[in-house]
């Protein structure tokens, strides 16, 4: 494990989470991962911050509403079956985990695990969330919108950020 | 002007904001500029994105209220009391352009001008915007806000990211 400086990996980060990366979180026995493709990353409330987006009809949502904190594992290696896998289905009908293969290792500095790959890792403890109101968005952005299921915003200060 | 890649500069463009940025907005005859030292860069609903956020309290924020965008100047240079007097006083009271000799260069794709020093400059349009709900912010953070004004956040899409 090698640590990394949370925004010197942002460009490299950022790169990789558009061609997918897995969102983890874990409240109680509830586990799952997703894919996302969206992210920032910053300073904010005087704290590193780190921010996804999670559409409330997710199995994801329904765990990080109850969370005090998220994992994004971005892989070095080809994934991509793994990660169309994980964007596609649902936590709520599979084990994610067992269909793909994917192992998870203990987060360092949050309860939620980490995807146990190689690549970047951050570590997040949820600090605030709010619910998208489409009232307040871009009328361009509607076609992301067909279902109305609006993300969430999950604002997570990194605790940890890392290579394995 | 020298184009940069919105996400490749990111790290040294938040380094800078962490010390201080010029947030400058222009809606009619209303313009205005402000510090910074908190910022969000990634790429969301498809697009390169970038996050401010600004109290309700201040004059930017009305300006921003009715702005269809805004720009973020991160000098390379020392102007440490421009930003100073930028961040302590208010536009409503001051010509803060006159009294910094701070002067505006036309936005490359927005309404808003920059301000016209040597540095990184990201051009934004808004697309969304979230008027912070303390009840799902970490109670944590209640000593950045003893006035209860808080931070509304502007996510702006990045049309043109440069060095002056």
């Amino acid at each position: 494990m090698k640590p990394l400086e949370y925004m010197a990996v942002a460009d490299e980060a950022m790169t990789r989470i558009k061609k997918g990366a897995f969102l983890t979180a874990q409240t109680g026995e509830r586990l799952n991962t997703m894919t996302i493709g969206w992210a920032m990353i910053g300073f904010v409330w005087q704290k590193p911050m780190f921010m996804v987006a999670v559409r409330d009809s997710r199995y994801t949502y329904a765990i990080l509403e109850n969370a005090a904190d998220f994992t994004v594992s971005i892989p070095s290696g080809d994934l991509h079956d793994a990660l169309m896998y994980c964007g596609t289905k649902s936590g709520r009908d599979v084990d994610k985990f067992t269909e793909c293969g994917l192992k998870t290792a203990n987060g360092r500095s949050v309860i939620s695990p980490i995807i146990d790959t190689p690549g970047i890792h951050y570590e997040c403890k949820i600090q605030y969330k709010t619910a998208m109101d489409p009232a307040f968005l871009d009328a361009a952005y509607d076609k992301l919108y067909p279902e109305k299921d609006y993300h969430t915003l999950y604002f997570g200060e990194i605790q940890s950020c890392y290579e394995l």
